[in-house]
Parts: structure tokens; sequence; C-alpha cells
């Protein structure tokens, strides 16, 4: 499922190590050298490379990209080198920050981690930053939004398969109730949504949808049109059952912009290559009728390009 | 702070539960000889007590004590050798099960563990109950009281002792509008409750109390003659704040009811033995002019006396 490419004989860290330090040195920085290495490893072996950098040369690896790179590029590689709960974390923090606030990360992440990698994104969290993300979450947001998204990262969700039948109808019937009152902030609405596994919700989703006739989503379709709340409702509800939909979603909206939405699409693609890149692949030509990557290069260009594509599995490793 | 005396030399596991196994043997059980070994062996060392007896009589010592002992004192030998994960988890699935539910425990739980317990808390509670404890404590609550109880068990609170003085002002002076509107239930003022670290919160307080005159659980207590939820809401915030006064509170409540009140006492001494119960021993003496275990032994008797005196650190190991 994951698009990354290691080649069959990986190289030391050492080595790897002096070769990204010679791609810095010098005049100007040789950028294809640090994407055929970089593009092409493991968390566990990125992870590695960072620890020899810093005692080789006495330089944290990311200070180092942060100097020699700039723009998209920079940004795409940074995010791909982080350890996955550190690369959270910061996304996290930054859609807490920005004046734009982006509460899809905040789904995402609490949506589609599983529920030990989400407690290790608090972990670095509070580890890097001095607060819970907790707080920050409810400092940051008010009103219905607060009672959606405080709960929905806080919880540790239970992840077994176990499905109570009994529990799956009355939920859904409770859903549909709230539903049909348009009172998609009611408290056990949220309380469904946001403390069941993903097991038993996708078994009460698929009641509501037997039983009455339409998936939740398309309901609240009908009423989402300028409401924010129900949209964000709507991705949490995707990122629950079909994870590889929301985030087909995400790069199409991002590629399709006048002007391509980079942050967007570096997100998805540096946080899903190593998970679901390749569902997410089949989705994207489904509904979009032509290749990801041959969407992403038409968009883009130069190195950011030729990162994303490799990430992607583009070329050999 | 910790109350639990343990021998200099303590036995291999082996013959400890080689005792235990001849304490169950032939006529009647061996009740001394149990509290003998098992009040005076720390979590790590019933850990390996426990996975010694199970390979070598095919039986979880659990179900041997729980065939053997009754009443009182078999509630609290079987509590105290639980790992305190465990013990905690099977505490508050009671806790949401109880006909009389007792939403104390849950406060004790999410407000005097370190997080990181707390955490593991809730892994045991899904190995064993095969749900969250987050979907059982809102599925049994509702109104006021959930809005307080999920995010308490919910957050993974900060630990660290950074302070921001500025956010103490300003959040004492949000608690204080507030309970001058008595709007003890307001959005933020259960978020500051709930996230915040227990430090922050500490700095929040006092400059509540230098500010307002007064500490917050005083202004709370003076309107909470008949209000369950604020009593809960007073015992959160001492929970945070003051943990050994709980604890005292209920030790004490316990003991002077009409016909003790077994599970509370044996609840505090099983949990807090080897954490803080000479701190809890020291505030008990303080507030009743009487020493704690002399109180106990008053108020109980047999084997169950003996078990809980021998935890508050009676006699030799």
């Amino acid at each position: 499922m994951a698009s990354l490419k290691v080649p069959t004989n990986v190289p030391r860290p050492e080595d790897d190590a002096e070769q990204l330090h010679k791609a810095f040195s010098g005049w100007g920085t040789n950028e294809k050298l640090i994407i055929s290495i970089l593009a092409h490893r493991n968390a566990a072996q990125r992870s590695l490379i960072r620890s020899v950098y810093a005692a080789t040369y006495n330089e944290d690896l990311l200070k180092a990209l942060d100097k020699e790179l700039s723009s998209d590029f920079e940004r795409a590689v940074m995010l791909w080198t982080l350890d996955p709960a550190e690369r959270d974390a910061y996304l996290s923090k930054e859609s807490t920050k920005m004046f734009t606030k982006n509460n899809w990360v905040l789904v995402e992440i609490a949506c589609t981690r599983p529920a030990l990698e989400l407690f290790k994104v608090k972990q670095a969290y509070q580890a890097r930053y001095k607060k819970s993300l907790e707080e920050d979450v409810a400092q940051h947001t008010s009103g219905d939004l607060r009672k959606l998204l405080l709960p929905l990262v806080s919880t540790f969700r239970y992840e077994g398969d176990d499905v109570n039948m009994m529990l799956a109808r009355s939920e859904a019937k409770i859903l549909h109730e709230k539903v049909s009152e348009k009172a998609y902030s009611d408290d056990d609405f949220i309380r469904i949504l946001t403390t069941r596994s993903k097991a038993q919700l996708g078994a009460t989703l698929n009641h509501y949808n037997n039983e009455y006739g339409n998936a939740i989503n398309k309901n609240l379709k009908e009423e989402s049109d300028d409401n924010d709340y129900l949209k964000l409702l709507r991705a949490v509800i995707t990122c629950l059952t079909y994870p590889e939909k929301h985030f087909e979603k995400v790069l199409r909206l991002s590629i399709n912009k006048m002007g391509t939405d980079e942050w967007g699409l570096t997100r998805v693609v540096t946080t899903r290559t190593e998970v679901d890149m390749e569902r997410i692949k089949e989705e994207y030509q489904r509904r979009n009728s032509i290749p990801l990557d041959r969407a992403i290069a038409k968009d883009t260009s130069g190195d950011y390009e030729d990162m994303l594509v490799a990430l992607l599995g583009h070329g050999d490793a």
C-alpha cells in the first residue's frame, strides 16, 4: 500500500550522511542527490541518517536542509524527513497557529492515524511545544467546532474488530434522528462519532445507509453548501471510514485550484507515502481519469516535482 | 511517600508462589500467610509472583484468591494484587456499571494518576473490555456531568513545570467571571480545568486566590450544598492540586459513616499504598486528631483489618 521505493541494498547510514553532506558543500546544492537518497529511505532509515549526521557533522540534518533548500521543495523535504509523529505534531501546531486555521489537518491526524500513533503525536507535541495538543486545540477553537474537534484529538479510540449490532442499530437511529432535526452538534451525535471504534462506527453507518436509504454524508451534503462545520463533519466521517477518499479529495482540490495548493499537496504526499499512497493513487485515477503522478507533474515543476514524483514511487530507487 | 514495607531480602517469586499455594491447600485457608506475603511486595514483585504462579499451577493467582477468600478481605487482596493499571481499569469499569454510579472514582483516576499511567489504564481497559474508557464514560453520562468527565478522562495532560503567568492571570479572570455568573459548566471554565497542565492550573488557581480573596473551592462550596455536580467539580480541583486532601476526605467519610464504607476505604488504601500513603496519613492525623491506622483498626476487624493495616506500613515486613 505504501508507494515508497527503497533500494534492495540500502547504503549504510554513514554513507548516506556523507553523501548528503557533500550535496550541501561547495557552490550550490545538489538537489538531485538529496532526492535520490531521502526520497528512497523509510522512516527508520531516515531517523538513523539524522542521528549519524548529527553525530558526524555536529548539526541537525533538518537545520542543514533548512539552510540549503527553499520554498515548496524545502517544505516537502523537511516534512518527509521528519519522524512521522514529529511531523504530525508539527502539522498540528501549524494548524492551530496559522491565521487561516486549517482544521482539516487536525481532523486528518485525529481520524486517520492508528490510536497508538496518535498518542505518539501527542507525546512529540508535548516534547516540542511544552504543552498538550488538547489545550492548544481547546484554546484555539470555540463553540460547535471545539465540541467536535476536542474529543476527536483527545479520545484514545479502541481499535478492535468487535462489533455490537444491537448498538449499531440503536446508534444509527440516534444519528438519523439528529440529522433529521438538523442537530449536527448534538451531544449524542458527537459522542458517537468521537468515541466509538472505527469498526463499530462502520457498522452503525452501514445500518444507517441500509435503514434510511442514504449514506449519512449524503444527507449532510445537502445541507452543507455554506456551512464549514458540516463540511468538517463530513471530512470526519470520510476520514474514519474511507480515508483514501478523503486524501483523494484533498489532492484533487489542491491540484485543480487556480494556482496549486502546495501545502495540501505536500502534506498528503509526505504523510501517506509510507502508509496507503497506492490506494490513494487508485482512488485518484478512478475519480479524475488521470494518474496522480501525471496530474502532479503537470501542476508542479523542478526539484519540487521531482521530490513528489519520487515519493509516489516513480522511477528506480 | 509510599507506606508499603518490603523485606530487605525478598524471597524468590518461586518461593512466594509456593507459599501462597500452600496457604490455599488443605482444610481452610491461611489468611495470615497470604497477608504476610502479598501485603509486603511491590507491584513488580506481585506481577512476577502472578506469572510464576500461573506457570507453575496452571491457574491465575487472582482466580485462586477469588475461590479462597470472601467479602471485604477478598476485595482488598484482589485489588491490591492487580497491576495498578489493570486495577484502575477495573475500578473505572465498575464505576460506570454500578447502579449507584460512583463518579468520584473516575475523577480520582483521571486527576491523580500521572498522564502516562492514565494512558496505561486506557490500554488495560481496552485489553480487558474490548472498548475504550472514553466511549463507556460518554455513554453512561449526560449533560453537565459528561461535559466535565469526558474530557477529564480523555486529555493526555502535559506534565512539565512550565508556567505562563500571563495565561494564569487571564484564565484566573475567566474562572472568576464564570463562578460569579454561576456558569459552572461553561465551555471555557471546563476547558481550563480539563486541558491545562497541573503546574499551569496551580498558578492560575493561586492567582485566583490572591486576586479575588478566596480559593475557588471556597467559592464553589457556598453553592454546593445539594448540588452533586458542584461537589464533583470541587473533587476535581482538589484531586488536581492537593490529592492527599481528597484521599483524606474519602477516608474520613468512609470511616465515619454509620457502617463503614468499605469500598471507599479499600479503594484508597490499595491504590495509594505505593504512591503517597504516608502523606495521606499525615493529612488524616492533622484533620482527625487520630492516626489513620488506629481509626481503621477501630472500624474494621479480622483479616480485612490486618490486610489494611499491613498496607499502611504497620508491623514488620
